[in-house]
């Protein structure tokens, strides 16, 4: 009706930071270890960050790293490197250095921020950067020898903490970039965009009760799909950050009492840990919050939460879609139920998100399967909180996303109250502790080995860590190697939560043209379970 | 990066009801007195109104007038009316046959859906209808004569539950259209879009913390701006609607008890009427959130509130921008505060909501008056929050949004940390019990009376409903007429919550020009008053 567009404005997290460091300008935002920052500092280290990037050199669109654990630069960069107009790449600390290398390849980040006790990762592979200009190291530690390269402090010093502008004009553009492991063994770049990272940050607020009053401890990796989005959406409400270099079941205890906790997300094998540590309570002071992904928990999980005081959100979802899309709504209704039938409810994935558009479970032809919760079919996705798609891959994303919806590779039945629960997997991911391993990747790694005739990596049920993967080999004729042997040569190659934890030497199942039955493998190994998926 | 927008979706609320009507199937969505309607039925009756306005006629952007109160059918509306592909339009139930037969003719409503009770008012003016072709008579309560025309029950069955497709395409479409008095006089349409009522919706969510478990008590009406999006935002999150044909102090509390609402809006002065009531408990059984707006809440009420363990949120906003657009929000050092001194801050209009974007406070050239608490400047605001414009008035709606920003007519001071306060209104608008009024739609209906020679009408502060009109009037020479009989001949033409409460005859105060000062009439009324709003 009018000329100018103001009844819109693009939806992106920036607006949050820009809001809250007026209006809770003396609010704790960041607390670590000794540091406290207000939304105030936390906006002026944001635009000294950002404003020092573009001084350095970023342009419109330039990947920014980041390799570092969940302290408060990890938080800043959330902000200030699509604030600078740049795209934000978090890589998750645990790869080896082969791993990081590509994906800063792959990406072509121009900048590097390194934690310097992650410096001896990337010094080894330092040459084969390929686009990387600048490295800024994190000295949060003391000890570690920095990288060639300014220091983050230092960094920040060059910029202003005056508010810049944004360079960002449509809510499409891509914020980040979150590697996961592909099922072709190689990680691939899911792009978020702001638009998307918007609404998933509201949904996480919505679906966990996220309040001004909230204190957020950063349990969860932030290179985890950007922390689920709580970098944001905890910024977003004006909450407050509890920073955590490291995860350690007791300190978690001790913080959860001292700073009064109250929400903190982790996968189930994370939280069995923390569940049956010492210092675990035997009930809390102050309610707390825990949503978990990754893997169902288990009835026994489940029942020890809720013993101690705390509420479980169970919700789903992958690097795909943003981290979360499913949650399992609780029902008023399931009150009166024994514990164990409950539980089994719970550990349901549950229905879509309020900022989520369709979720189906589908056969082959892209029909519904029929809500029984008998039938499997494929996940699929779609709307604002998918990805827009794999980084400088168009062949793979059309793939994922044919008949117009993101196929999850999960195999879920569809039960007769609308409520998904996912039984199994199409694709071949191990996820272990939360983390997503590919086993065509151990595969390959294993490959290399000279022993190696043959190979087949599958997940197996673990108590710990829910799932490990468990390679069967077959040896060259002669060929001499131990299990020990084996796994220590994986370990030089890829990251530790990757290598086998268990080998079996053995001759591999076939069918008549000679494809390997991974499936029959997997049946053994899950005999007595009732799903193909496991969280401990 | 592909082919198929499968990243993003259409922000709509429409997805609210599609979401619940499969996870909250079971769960009751609205209660009303006896009936019950899960979100199922909900849903069910929603595409049978859709499908039943499709059927009769309605063609996509349609005018769908609804006059009734907050009956089950005014909450269907809000889903149905956007599904078929129409535009609602919510007509206040206290206007007058004139007033509402201008609005009817302005919208050019194809659709009129009445409540038996306010057939009465169309009756007469039935003959003046332009463009209306269907009427729907919503048979509520009995005893009253019914319009020619179709009973809604009889409509609902020509329709199907079955889920319909949806027929918008673009979330810049508009979803409502809700009449304001305009400072000319005549009521002006403030038009809502998709995405922005969206947005809107999952504010009020965030800012009022409403969850699954909410119970939300319909006092405030939905002709409201939708009833300030909380239509839409209840249903987003799953929450359950008390709804309420009219508002009875007493019967509140009783229903506050028994139906365990956790939530409700009203101005102050609805809420001074509610809290002085005798049936008002000493302490509530469960925690109760009042979002109040329409003008400040004094010290008084704030402490009234609280003392009996409810929470007061106090939000300011025009039905220009969907309702409530900023949020005081309480800032956790307050607690040390004496209550008068909080009160003080927390009757301040606050911050912006999270989905707004910008709110400034300028003086005539568009820039920021200083962050002083003194300097007073016109409260301006824009983005997702704010509607697409006036109905049929290009040239008003660029005006409004003159330099970018939609130009509230409020005046204001910005306080140093950052919260507004509103002090005075720049346009001839008066705030009684909620309502606007048009001080010159007033003075318009007064000059229709032979006697009077000239008038003014002005806010006067009335401790019952915050502002009430008050007017000033010259005779002509030797014409007679008495302050009852001019107040009943207003009363004949325009809503009763518009007519003077009292009259002044007197010559007015005039510049050398001749243009009538009403600023030195307000002066004398308000004297002694900080602000010149006023809420009780």
């Amino acid at each position: 009706m009018y000329s100018q567009a103001v009844d819109r404005s693009i939806l992106t997290p920036l607006t949050f930071i820009q809001r809250n460091a007026k209006v809770y300008s003396q609010k704790v935002a960041i607390i670590y270890n000794q540091k406290r920052f207000t939304y105030g500092e936390f906006a002026n280290r944001i635009n000294c960050l950002a404003s020092a990037l573009r001084h350095a050199g970023l342009e419109k669109g330039d990947r920014v790293a980041f390799f570092c654990f969940n302290t408060p630069p990890m938080l800043e960069a959330h902000f200030a490197v699509p604030l600078a107009g740049g795209i934000l790449v978090s890589i998750n600390t645990r790869l080896t250095s082969q791993e990081v290398v590509y994906i800063l390849n792959d990406c072509g980040a121009k900048f590097l921020f390194v934690d310097t006790e992650l410096a001896n990762i990337i010094r080894p592979v330092q040459n084969n950067l390929e686009t990387v200009k600048h490295i800024i190291n994190i000295d949060d530690l003391e000890g570690f020898e920095p990288l060639d390269g300014e220091d983050y402090e230092a960094f920040l010093q060059t910029g202003k903490p005056t508010p810049l502008s944004w360079i960002i004009t449509d809510e499409m553009e891509t914020i980040s970039i979150n590697y996961t492991s592909g099922t072709s063994g190689k990680p691939k770049g899911v792009m978020y965009s702001h638009r998307g990272a918007y609404i998933n940050s509201l949904g996480e607020i919505i679906e966990t009760t996220l309040t001004p009053n909230s204190v957020y401890l950063w349990t969860l990796p932030m290179f985890h799909c950007n922390g689920w989005c709580f970098t944001w959406g905890v910024t977003a409400i004006g909450g407050t950050h509890i920073c955590l270099r490291k995860f350690n079941p007791g300190n978690i205890w001790k913080l959860i009492q001292q700073k009064e906790v109250t929400h903190l997300n982790a996968a189930p094998a994370i939280l069995i840990s923390l569940f049956n540590h010492p210092n675990c309570p035997q009930l809390l002071e102050k309610p707390l919050t825990i949503t978990t992904a990754g893997a169902p928990p288990s009835p026994t999980l489940i029942e020890k939460i809720t013993k101690i005081g705390a509420k479980i959100i169970h919700v789903y979802g992958l690097t795909e879609v943003y981290g979360p899309y499913t949650v399992c709504e609780y029902q008023s209704d399931w009150d009166n139920l024994m514990i164990a039938e409950k539980a089994k409810l719970m550990a349901r994935q549950g229905v879509p998100y309020i900022g989520a558009d369709g979720l189906r479970v589908v056969d082959q032809n892209m029909n519904d399967v029929p809500a029984d919760g008998q039938t499997m079919g494929e996940v699929v996705m779609r709307g604002n909180m998918v990805m827009t798609g794999y980084y400088n891959d168009p062949e793979v994303t059309e793939r994922v996303f044919r008949g117009g919806w993101f196929h999850s590779g999960d195999l879920a039945v569809m039960h007769p109250d609308g409520y998904i629960e996912v039984r199994d997997r199409m694709k071949d991911i191990i996820i272990t502790s939360g983390e997503n391993v590919s086993s065509i990747e151990v595969e390959q790694c294993l490959y290399r080995h000279q022993a190696v005739l043959e190979c087949a990596v599958i997940a197996v049920p673990n108590a710990r860590r829910g799932e490990v993967p468990k390679a069967f080999v077959t040896l060259k004729e002669r060929a001499q190697v131990t299990e020990q042997e084996l796994i220590q040569f994986c370990r030089n190659q890829i990251a530790a939560f990757k290598c086998p934890t268990k080998i079996e030497f053995t001759t591999l199942p076939k069918t008549s043209t000679g494809k390997i039955q991974k499936y029959l493998l997997r049946e053994k190994e899950w005999i007595g379970y009732e799903k193909r998926i496991y969280g401990g």
